[in-house]
């Protein structure tokens, strides 16, 4: 592999420098390397994403270039989609009567010719560690070496050590969660498990499907639901207890967390006859947005008290706008790149959850959101009182350089590193947990070693505080 | 010229040094100064601004120091103001019946004893830049040297070379945009257009005072829209068909651009019929506040659908309160210092326009705001998605070295380089043109300096983003 | 004392490094030094603080210990309980029939255990510096050391040099406010006064318990003051005229600042019928929350009244929602580390007060908050308008280095260094007062050398600047 692929002719090492992402200062560059290199061959531990179980479990060889690199990355076609390129010229998956690109050779020449775009974004740095460090391209991406590049690639993805349990021990990956709804049947995992092979891919219980009231799949899931468990999912107690019964059975296929993404941090305690009213309501699709969320809310704290009861921890993301781009959207229905950040109030969203779990000091709440203003006013104030809840990593747009600086500089000082849990990848794209975990070593080493230059730390303790943000903490925190 | 002009006993060079506002790493600095260099000189492009367009098209010599440099600008008295020195003692032009004072010389004498208060802020690098390198003051400017500096500044504003053209061709500058309401007869820019003078001034379509109920001249300029345009603007296809006809008659006189200045994001998109219950209330000035919001908030996609016809670029700069000191605008008017900016919601606010007319490549919404968290969590992912959708500059607070760095720093990771549109100056005060744009040049080079020395760029490709942030974006942009 | 002492084995002096906070740039770090050596040893101006009077009154010994550091100290134990440490084992005083550890060297050892909990946070640096440069512990606090130095501590808390009045000597404080309550006697502050001791403490009325139907000892109070003023507070004349006598008091026993916390930052002019009908509803405790917030906004703007009459300085700080968590509230009662930040709205909310008394050259509001996306957005536009209203320093969760980093260049660009008024340490700490300074002060050099090695300030500019941020402004703000 090839540090200098990405030079031109004026500067010869400027993509994947060795000293990529260190402060320019010489003595914050040192310290920062000194830092780095402790802990940039620890195992990876990828508490949460959604890369497909049946990778690990079919270990089948990646499709082509396009197929495997671009299509279903919404960072990489979001990008040009806003310079003016249609998604059918990208080949993303359309509904039906819409036709988009079948050349898989075309797209990923698009995608070449346009990849000046992504200067300055994260998606370049994933990208151009991708194609060097992981797949050895040696030669810059663009327009004339498009084909070339393709072609190299397509042929490496045939080969043995790129086939993804390959890759899963090449990354050095200890453990890997993936997401799954409440009534998948986790097949895959199941495979994975009685397969002898010594990966650990483990699945993660996301009811999202069966607690939002708004979710397309909510009525068709609820109706799986109750054959799965032989529930009558229609009566308060028995949802619940259904809800209880899928958790155990994720729990015994290998989870040891749920996931629960909803718009906003807003929770709630409802009387019992007021949530079997929602119920009734949220099954027959009949309820208003008010009570949809009063349903979400008030499910968010049921959840809670089920990890009480069964260990599982409690990841909540909330503050995204789904589908922003209604037209985009119809076309190509979700996770296209139209999911917009929207403001978020975990001061009082998250006061009945806290006020009811928050003190229980066995149970973990990992909370995260792409509202960077909640960094210091009220995400690392809560996590430095109430011993059930942990920061989660700077999330999706800000799972970036600058993006995790922001947040390493905004949540340490109230709440420590000690309520933090290390990072999180949360990616599709396979290639890219290398590279998205070295940013986040980078950054992590970066900003330690300006601690350590101004005299905040010492070298002792930064080494012990980075080796923990990188491996402890989230192998802790995740329960892995 | 003297770049030491403002040096004291202890420190020869601190004010206009040749490497201001780069940092003080070597190699940071090195580079940054490398990137400069190559962009110093390139024409300067104005896209958004408010000077007056009768300095160009009579080419008459400006006024005395205080009217010239004091009186216009309201960054400069609303810090005096601040600090309890009366409106009224800076000569700002008062409402009939109160008293202000009228000798210019006074008043730049009491500008010249506060100037310490400007530190650290802007205003002190445009007016030192404004002294030093356009004037060419060569001592400080305090209570001793006033008398001196005030004659020295009158005599050269009769000079050839300081009248309005003279300085237009000096400042390199090579298109500039002034701002015009709807019903303006734009006869400087007729005048400068047939002229033979071959600077290039446009004016901008500004409908605010013809769709803002809520705007002092909405009634009267209602009239007057009625008249020039021979339409019934009481009725709701006529009143369309007046603004159709008048962006026409902005287009032929050289506008490429409309702007738009709301005190919200809000857009939404109302049936005919309410619109034409809402134009009539608005004409009988009847609109309650929810009313004029509706309005407004149904115009702006209004004018995005013209825009989608006639081509118009089209500006919308939001989240301002006006006039936040009402007894300060009941004896000064508009424009006094007392604008300050509010919270802003584009995710929910421009949900509609963008649904509408977003996802047209061929139109282009240039959206800014002084609400900063608005940068990461909304403007750069809209904008790193919708075709149609650019940033437009760090604004008003924020144009100053610290607001810019922080824009660059929280939009460039979701957005990229290529959906920002550089930089522009969005002055009334002449004379800060070229050091405001001076300012733009050396904080971007210092940006893109950091990243270089980080390794996240190549200097090739920090110089081709360099020229385009300064010069090919905005001409491209705005259509120039 | 012993800069050295928080040393490992790797690097020699990590803690307390006479550089510390100061750049790694080697040109910044020089003149961070330079300017820092010009006022270090300037008086403390401490103008906002919540010590005990009776320590100077009275002038007995400290506690052990764990009651004079631990105990207090709600930074302190907030972070050992939300990494599972009870409150109790830390003895937290706690409400009736809940026991709590009574032993002070067990509190102690478990705190040394834990030390490393608090990398990172500002609460490390305070107790460093209270440890090494006051108490002069000459080892590393860990749970080996915890024993000899709880003895250590313990011995020297009984000398005569560590005192309350022998410290505050030695602190060089030159003026340190408390704060007291409307109805509070100030027995502390007329001993004191009378006492023949040259050190000068004073108080702060802050009329929350008074002026806040939703305050816990609300109708308490109010018999209280009816008593002491032998006005029938009742009736809303009388009302405002106790709150005038009381005022009155507070200022002959010395006062020169008024204080004010409330939730949020609204404020209103209300009819006096209005307020009639609100405050006989406040006596008898049936506000609604909606009335209450109405009362406590109109009751700003009466204090603000009295102010321009009286002369006495305004303190405003809002955005905190107490008692975030009801089970400690509940065992332990009120500032037990469960205090959150919550967003505020300046330009709205303060609106009627500033339009009211903002122009007002004689009065001085000083606000501050924990919404830090109000710096630039609200506090510091509004500063660098209106005569009367001065930015108050960071404030609790962001009185540390990144915070007051963030703080200055947040607030300068728009409102100057002369609208902002200095530092306040708001401590209940005696001994975190001098540390508390001392970071201030460290990151302000470490602020301005910056600006002078970009060549925005002058050094001769900075040092000015420096003087006048430690010493002159809070001086002349608080009009001590």
């Amino acid at each position: 592999m090839n540090g200098q692929y990405f030079s031109d002719n004026q500067i010869s090492d400027h993509r994947l420098h060795p000293d990529r992402l260190f402060s320019a200062d010489p003595s914050i560059r040192a310290v920062a390397r000194d830092i780095y290199t402790c802990i940039k061959d620890l195992p990876i531990i990828s508490p949460h994403g959604h890369t497909d179980p049946r990778w690990y479990a079919d270990n089948k060889r990646f499709d082509n270039p396009a197929d495997f690199l671009i299509k279903p990355d919404h960072y990489v076609f979001r990008m040009l989609y806003s310079q003016g390129v249609p998604m059918e010229a990208v080949g993303v998956p359309a509904k039906e009567g819409i036709e988009v690109e079948q050349n898989p050779r075309k797209i990923w020449k698009l995608f070449a010719k346009n990849f000046h775009l992504y200067r300055g974004t994260p998606s370049k740095i994933w990208m151009a560690h991708a194609l060097t460090e992981v797949l050895g391209v040696d030669e810059p991406l663009n327009e004339n070496t498009a084909d070339r590049i393709y072609d190299y690639i397509d042929a490496k993805l045939g080969t043995e050590e790129f086939l993804p349990r390959s890759l899963f021990k090449s990354f050095n990956i200890e453990a890997l969660a993936t997401t799954e709804f409440a009534v998948e049947t986790l097949e895959s995992h199941k495979k994975i498990n009685t397969s002898g092979w010594d990966g650990r891919v483990l699945t993660t219980f996301r009811p999202d499907d069966i607690t939002n009231p708004e979710h397309p799949c909510f009525q068709k899931h609820m109706g799986i639901l109750a054959e799965q468990t032989g529930e009558d999912v229609s009566s308060w107690d028995s949802y619940l207890e259904a809800i209880r019964k899928r958790r155990a059975f994720f729990k015994e296929t290998g989870a040891t967390a749920t996931d629960h993404g909803f718009p906003t941090a807003f929770t709630t305690i409802l009387s019992k006859e007021k949530c079997q009213e929602l119920l009734t309501k949220a099954i027959a699709g009949a309820c208003s947005p008010e009570e949809a969320e009063l349903f979400r809310g008030h499910m968010l704290i049921e959840n809670a008290r089920m990890s009480c009861d069964d260990g599982l921890v409690m990841q909540i993301h909330v503050g995204c706008l789904r589908n922003h781009n209604t037209e985009v959207y119809n076309k190509f229905g979700s996770d296209k790149g139209c999911d917009i950040p929207t403001q978020v109030n975990f001061v009082n969203g998250f006061r009945p959850l806290l006020c009811e779990v928050g003190n229980n000091p066995n149970l973990t709440i990992i909370a995260f959101n792409m509202d960077e203003t909640t960094y210091s006013r009220e995400i690392a104030p809560l996590a430095g009182h109430y011993p059930a809840l942990k920061i989660g990593p700077a999330w999706w747009f800000h799972d970036s350089p600058e993006g995790m600086m922001r947040y390493r500089r905004q949540v340490t000082e109230a709440a420590g590193f000690y309520n933090t849990v290390g990072f999180n990848d949360d990616t599709r794209a396979f290639l890219s947990i290398p590279a998205r975990h070295d940013v986040a070593r980078r950054v992590d080493s970066n900003f330690l070693a300006h601690y350590v230059c101004e005299h905040l730390l010492s070298m002792t303790e930064a080494l012990e505080i980075a080796k923990d943000l990188t491996y402890s903490l989230p192998k802790q925190a995740y329960r892995l």
